[in-house]
C-alpha cells in the first residue's frame, strides 16, 4: 500500500539542522559552535518575571492576556512595531514622509516568530515550480521552505555590502530569455548581519535591486517582491552603536535604513522582523510588513493556521517596551554579543591558519570562515570528520546555498556561532577546529 | 498587471467569523452569543503567575523557559501529555495493552494551538482536489483549512451519538463508484461536546468509523486515517463528571474513550488536543498524537512553519501541570462552564417558542438551536437581521456545513455559545433573541 502523504510532505525533507542538534545531544562533550540558540546567560529571566507580574497582578490586565486575542496580533504591540521601524529608518524626524504608509500599524501582522512570516509569505505568493532569487548563501531553513513548496531558487552571488548587483541582473536576464519571469514572485534578502555571511546589505543596493525587480514587473505581468528579513537588525554591537547605546539608551539609524523606506516601492517590500533574538528566543514573536494583497492574503493564512498568536506572548512584549524593559535588556544584550563576538574574533586570529578567512560584521550571531578553494568541509569532509573526534561542530557552508542547477555549491566554508556557546567553549571549541585546520590546509 | 497571488491564496477566503467579529466591535452594545471565545471570569490569573514566577524565579529554570526548544516540544509536557491520554482513556489500569504505542511521548507533537496541529495535516496529507470526510455541521475553520488548499469535502449527518454510520458508508460507496477513493485522505470527527451541536461520539461509533473506513483501504491505495479533534473532551461537565471532579479532583474515563484506544487501529488514528480550552486560551498550546509516517512529515512542516511552539509557554504549563494547578483550575472551570451552561438552558426553555429544539450536551461551550425548517437564520435572513437590530448576534448554521455539491446545506440552525458572555449577558441576549423568534416562528 502507498503512503497516503501529499506531495508536500514527500519533498520535504528533514532540516539539515535536525541531524546536527541529534549530533549534538548525542555527544555531551562535543562544543556547539554550529546552533544558532542565542546566549543563555543574558537571557532577560528578571525582566520577563516583572513584565508577567505586572500583567498578571489584576484580573483587568490578566484576563485579556490570557484570552484569545485577534488574527491580525495585539493591537499595541503592532502599533509599537510600526513606530518602532519609522525611528529606525527615519531617526526622530516626526512627519511621516509621503509613502510612509509602510509604518502604519495596518500593515503589520504579529507571528509566530519571523519563520511563520517567511512560510506564509511563500504559501500566499508561490505556486509549486515558481521561481525565488535568494543569496548565495541564504538562511537555511528559508531554502526549507523553498524545498517543501516545491519552488525553484536562483542563487545570487554576495559582496560586502550584498547581494552582486550585476549577478542579480544577470539571473533577471536568463529568466526573461527563458521565458520564465512570470514564475518569479520574489527576491529574498537578509539584510542585517546576514545568516550565515554576517555581511549587511547597505540602503543604496536595496534601492537598486528594486529598482531592478521593477524593470522586469511588465515581462513578469505580476509584481516581483523584496522579501526583506530583518532577523538581526537589533543586534547591532559594532563600535558606534555600543557608544550610543551607553549615551542615551535610544535606538537611532545606526545600521542602514530598510527597503520600506524606499520612495515609490512601498508596494513592493515585505518586511519580516522578530522579537525572539533582540529580546528572548523562547517567547517566539516575530512580525510582517506587507502590502496589500499581499496583506489580506497572509493574514487570512493565519486564521487557518492558528488564528493569531499567544496573546500572553504578545503582551508580555507589548508591556515590556512600555516600562522601557526591552531597550534596557537590548543594551546589554549588545554589550554581551560584542564581547563574545571579540572572543571569537581573538580565538580565530590566534588559532586559525592565515589561509582561512573571515570578515568583521559588527552584529548578529556568526562568522562566516572561508577556507581554501579545495578545502571541503562538508559533512562527508576530512575536516568535518576530524572536528568531530575533536569533539566541535560547525555549519558546513554548503547546507547554505539553495540547489541551483545553474550554480556549484561551494563546499569550503563554514558558519561559526558565539550565539549559545559560553566564552570558554568559544576559546576551546575555535582552538580544536584550528588544530584540525592546521592539518589540512 | 495581475496579482502575485498563488493559487491557495487566491482560494482562501476571508474566515465567517471575521464578519461576525467586525460587527462585533463596530457594537458595543451588542451582545455576542456567536464568540468562540472562553470565559473571562475563570481565566488562570493566579495560576499561570504562580507557575510563570516559580519559572521565572532562578536562572536555572527561567533560562530554558526563554530559550528555543525543539521542533517536537518540550519533553515533559510531551510525556505528560501521553500518560494523561492514557488515564483518560484506559483509567488507572497501568499496563498499557498491546497496539498501546499511541500512549507514548514520541508520538506527541507540541502545537501553536490544536488548530495548527489540523492545518499541518491537511498540509501532510491532501494535495489540491484531495477529498475530505467531515460531520455535517463540523467546525467552521477547519472548512477554511478545507477551501484554502483546494480540498474537496463529503458531509456525513449526525445523530445524537456521533455520525450516521449508514450515510457515511453510502457517501465511501459513492466515492469507490466513481472512483475518487484514491483520492479520499481522512474522516474529521470533532468527539466531543462537537463544535457546533455539542454532539459527543460514541466509542462504538469510533470503533465502527474505523473499521468502515479500513475496508475501503484496499481500493483507496493508502491508508485512510480518522482525523479526531478532541477540543472539547475536558470540558465536560455533566453531573458525573462534577460530582467526581469535587470528591477527588481525579481525571477519569467519564467520557467515551477516544480512537487512539482501539486495538489494531493504532496507526490510522490522528488525534489533535489543546490546552487552550481547558486552562487558557491566551497560551495556545495544543498537541497530536500521530502515526508513522504521518507524524515524520508533520513535524517537518512545523520545522519549517516555526521550529517550535514558543517554549515559555509550554514551561508554563509543564509547571503548572507538575504543580496541580492545572487539575485544580479544571475542576472550577468544570463547574463554572456547567453554570453557565445552565443559565442558558433556563433562558432557553424561558423564552424561546417550543417548536424550536435544542439538546442538553454536558459538556462544551455551545447550544445549537434548530428552528422549524423554512425559518431561515442566515446572514441575509429576517431573524439575523432582527436579531442585529436587537443587539444580538448568533452564528449561523450555515457557515458550519462544508460546500458538499451533493447535499443541501441546512439554513434553519444556529450555534449559541455561553463561553464568553457573562450570565447576564446569556440571560438578555437569549430574552432578545425570543423576541425575535416568537415573531416569526
Amino acid at each position: 500500500m502507498k503512503t497516503a502523504l501529499s506531495a508536500l510532505a514527500r519533498r520535504t525533507a528533514a532540516p539539515p539542522i535536525s541531524w546536527l542538534m541529534a549530533t549534538t545531544l548525542a555527544r555531551p562533550k562535543l562544543i556547539s559552535l554550529a546552533a544558532g540558540f542565542t546566549d543563555n546567560a543574558s537571557l532577560p529571566v528578571r525582566e520577563a518575571r516583572d513584565s508577567m507580574n505586572d500583567l498578571l497582578r489584576s484580573p483587568q490586565t490578566g484576563q485579556p492576556a490570557l484570552q484569545y486575542g485577534s488574527t491580525a496580533g495585539e493591537p499595541k504591540l503592532r502599533e509599537w512595531t510600526a513606530n518602532h521601524l519609522r525611528r529606525l529608518d527615519l531617526g526622530r524626524q516626526h512627519v511621516v514622509p509621503p509613502g510612509g504608509k509602510n509604518y502604519s500599524a495596518d500593515r503589520v501582522l504579529i507571528t509566530n516568530g519571523s519563520q511563520q512570516l517567511l512560510y506564509m509569505t511563500a504559501e500566499a505568493l508561490c505556486d509549486t515550480g515558481d521561481i525565488v532569487i535568494v543569496e548565495d548563501p541564504t538562511y537555511f531553513v528559508f531554502l526549507g521552505i523553498v524545498q517543501s513548496h516545491g519552488l525553484r531558487a536562483r542563487g545570487v552571488r554576495m559582496e560586502s555590502d550584498g547581494i552582486d548587483l550585476a549577478h542579480l541582473e544577470r539571473v533577471l536576464e536568463s529568466l526573461k530569455r527563458r521565458g520564465e519571469l512570470p514564475r518569479l514572485k520574489l527576491l529574498y534578502l537578509v539584510t542585517y548581519f546576514q545568516n550565515p555571511t554576517g555581511i549587511t546589505t547597505s540602503y543604496a543596493k536595496k534601492v537598486a535591486a528594486l529598482k531592478l525587480l521593477k524593470k522586469y514587473e511588465r515581462v513578469a505581468g505580476h509584481p516581483i517582491y523584496l522579501l526583506e528579513d530583518a532577523a538581526y537588525r537589533e543586534l547591532n554591537f559594532g563600535r558606534d552603536a555600543l557608544l550610543r547605546v551607553q549615551a542615551d539608551r535610544q535606538v537611532g539609524p545606526t545600521t542602514p535604513k530598510s527597503a520600506l523606506s524606499v520612495r515609490g516601492f512601498a508596494d513592493r517590500v515585505i518586511y519580516a522582523g522578530t522579537y525572539s533574538k533582540p529580546f528572548a528566543s523562547g517567547l517566539r514573536v516575530g512580525f510582517g510588513v506587507l502590502p496589500e494583497p499581499v496583506l489580506t492574503a497572509v493574514t487570512r493564512i493565519k486564521g487557518n493556521h492558528d488564528f493569531g498568536t499567544a496573546n500572553l506572548l504578545q503582551q508580555t512584549l507589548a508591556h515590556a517596551i512600555a516600562t522601557g524593559r526591552y531597550e534596557k535588556h537590548l543594551g546589554a544584550l549588545r554589550r554581551r554579543y560584542a564581547s563574545k563576538a571579540a572572543v571569537m574574533r581573538a580565538a580565530l586570529q590566534k588559532h586559525f591558519p592565515p589561509a582561512v578567512k573571515w570578515d568583521e560584521s559588527g552584529g548578529g550571531l556568526y562568522f562566516w570562515a572561508r577556507l581554501p578553494r579545495g578545502v571541503k568541509t562538508g559533512v562527508d569532509s576530512k575536516v568535518f570528520k576530524a572536528a568531530l573526534v575533536a569533539e566541535v561542530l560547525y555549519v558546513p557552508g554548503a547546507m547554505c546555498y539553495a540547489d541551483d542547477a545553474t550554480r556549484r555549491k561551494p563546499d569550503y566554508e563554514m558558519r561559526l556561532s558565539y550565539g549559545n556557546a559560553s566564552e570558554a567553549n568559544i576559546r576551546e571549541g575555535i582552538k580544536r577546529l584550528g588544530v584540525v585546520l592546521r592539518k589540512v590546509v
